[in-house]
């Protein structure tokens, strides 16, 4: 990778990428909510929830990345009126995902941070868009994408204007199916010594299953993550995606209090 | 992947797909051209050239979906002017890639079918767009999706109204370094015994080496496809993208002639 | 890999294993058989009816190597008895594979050529047994092997004395789960540009359902592979190992007369 | 994987496996030492150097599985007289791989615990042999192995009476070029959910560079795992083999100490 001259990593000294009051890059985030807003009491019962765990930010889906087009594709614009009350309660910056580029300035007027998903990573008219953007972008790495490839798709939002990018590991396909996706933590380390922005982890999606969570939420920490993103349902058997794989208010509650006691102490190592 | 019922694979006939006097899906389709089109001379000394070895399409790339921002990202609507004279000049109906939603009723009046790349596989707003309008889609599997994400992908085309998709196999991502991608060639019968929608062979980025393409095309007739794409550039080392890949107009009459002679013996045979 | 000289590589001309009669590496060997020898009466049955097909070579497995300790591991001597009475009688090269290196010096009296399995391709020990042993050796790739660990292995085997090794290309483990493996047809190409070895194709296990064999099969004959191996049995369902991919006889038989028709075009093609 | 019923994974308590004084799976163990043992000198100085640093266990290859014959192949016989050496000087036990069936035997009478490498995962034979054998085994899961095919042969030890297994993750073959492997860290708790056997980390070969090995050791403490291997060289430029990876004494001094404190945390918080 040594020929490439990217903006994404040049020496320059690490970005902190501001979101309100959150300092992303300088201590550890811990975002947190639903796959999808389901309905306002759903949510509403999360944000508080996840708040009270600890919580920095708050996640909530309302357009959906479907494999198939007969499932629930996300309630649009309801969900973003919804988040928005969810912010205004708690005082949490909100996390949602954009998957059109013609979505990106209006949702931008009620969101913090503009997720791009795994399956856009290289939908580079969606990369444009947010780069032209004011919003911060959380951008996840593809599950076929190589670093190299994932730091070039950051760069195209660089070097389109917006220097607010937060990168996210969410686990590669591979062989194994015991879980739903090879969660690389190595690219924690990787992606810091290639270059200077930060990466947060989730967990989540690298597993797939609500029983590794914790244990890799407690690795990242250790390896040196700026941060983590978990899926948070207070009924997952009920929820319309991803049921196999949130975790309940209370077990996320405890994951929060360890994973703080861990980076705490990774904090006092160096 | 007993539990779906998805339009793209219920018993009904083959679907075949009109593009022009071309019939998709009843007789072996050959479509050749550019990576991407450079400029006038370029495109129609190519052209003519695949015209004459006897292909039935032409390709060439306006918007390019490059890893980096600061590559080639293609000429534009300069470039489909381009192409609307070269099917003036050769009648060759012309299939180019869109990478946008908002790119792809304008394209619609310069060209005969679009492109879905492999990156925008799972790009659902662009395939709900395409669906929604009235040029043929020819749907690239994702470098690093199932049969199954494959066709559920040509359902969100379908169940938004066009019926007229063309699948492409065109390599997925493995560990083999030697190959630029690992030309699936099973996914051939295996989508023949799925859907009814044609299916036709990407040799060129399956394999990323120009020396393995004419073995491939001819292995790709004798599984059954119904057509190949195939890049073609009369000064490969010249070119603005995949230079190492393309095959000269000489290779590429050899290979057309080669391939038909199987395809017609593997005709005879049931 | 232009760095290595490897004698599997050096520019000689393309070897010929000598197999008592066959002649694997000019002309096309279809070597056909049973996954395990079960007992008697199902390996007589199996070895006439491919002879009858035009198989120019029985498989059978004495010794198996199952994922599960509890899995049927093979009959062993009795097996390898067995094929010699089949050899006897149908006149057929016999292929067995062996698991150990104790095993090689006494196997080789009774069968024809040793197969090494995808799972023992960096078994070094086995290869330098079989390398310094007589008899022609069927090399499979691992299913997670490059093309140069797999000329690497190869070479283990010429350079301990033994020249005969040919070439199996059996598929590799990739994300697809339709299929039990991917087959990479384009490493032959591949190797016929890197080595002088025969390299033959295997659809059974690189495709894993029986009704994607045919059109591999034709594949790989098109692509310019020396041979098949195959796996059939006259009665699948029964089968000790190995149910779901193996062909009964009639679909062999009508494979190999396609194959061959397919085979015959490609040869008048140069 | 739930019809299984292997004794890997039945509910007994958690295996403890006792290496001399070491007991692996109560508490974390640190095994560390050279890829290849090269020269007493050599050896000597490492093995005093990770004692210091608070190593629990001396590694060293004497035979070396290397993907080209002309490569280094190991000492053997006389690597196994240093190991002997360096255990009496150190009291540190010692692990060493084994890649034939016939050296079991002779082999046991030098060493501590008999590893079996990634690519000898699934020879069938040498898991019987060591199974029958009296030494614990370090089983390392194949580069292309899902958790139940090594669980499968982990049972093959276990089924041919040895029950003192200790499983080792070191990073699975991905599309990933940064890394040398993928260290699959979820493998941590997803075998202790399915098995009572102990699971160290490679973190060595499972990143393939110096720069990320600190970080994933921290990790993998915690996520939960039951100890450590990793290569120390006290001139990784010279070495003959592995050279890119391995770590200087200094920063596996550090490393153990970070890791200790992690891992001290990670046991305060249940």
């Amino acid at each position: 990778m040594e020929e490439l001259k990217l903006t994404s990593w040049t020496g320059q000294a690490r970005t902190v990428v501001g979101v309100g009051p959150l300092r992303v890059g300088a201590g550890f985030t811990v975002i947190a909510g639903p796959c999808s807003v389901e309905n306002e009491l759903q949510l509403m019962t999360i944000a508080r929830a996840v708040k009270d765990a600890g919580a920095d930010a708050l996640r909530g889906g309302a357009f959906k990345p479907r494999t198939s087009p007969y499932s629930f594709q996300g309630l649009g614009l309801k969900a973003l009126k919804i988040l928005e009350k969810a912010r205004q309660e708690t005082g949490l910056p909100i996390v949602t995902e954009v998957l059109d580029p013609r979505d990106v300035s209006w949702v931008s007027e009620f969101v913090d941070v503009l997720q791009i998903g795994a399956r856009n990573m290289q939908n580079f008219s969606l990369l444009k868009e947010v780069g032209k953007g004011y919003r911060p972008v959380l951008l996840k790495r593809g599950m076929y994408s190589t670093l190299e490839e994932w730091l070039n798709s950051a760069e195209y939002i660089l070097s389109a204007g917006n220097p607010n990018v937060i990168l996210c590991e969410r686990g590669i396909r591979t062989f194994e199916v015991y879980t739903r996706n090879t969660l690389d933590l190595s690219a924690v380390p990787a992606i810091r010594e290639l270059s200077h922005l930060p990466i947060i982890v989730d967990p989540t999606h690298g597993t797939g299953r609500a029983s590794l969570i914790e244990s890799m939420a407690l690795a990242a920490a250790a390896a040196g993550a700026d941060g983590l993103i978990i899926e948070v349902h207070h009924n997952p058997k009920e929820a319309l995606s991803d049921q196999a794989q949130a975790l309940l208010p209370d077990a996320f509650s405890v994951l929060v209090h360890k994973v703080r006691s861990v980076r705490t102490c990774w904090e006092g190592l160096s």
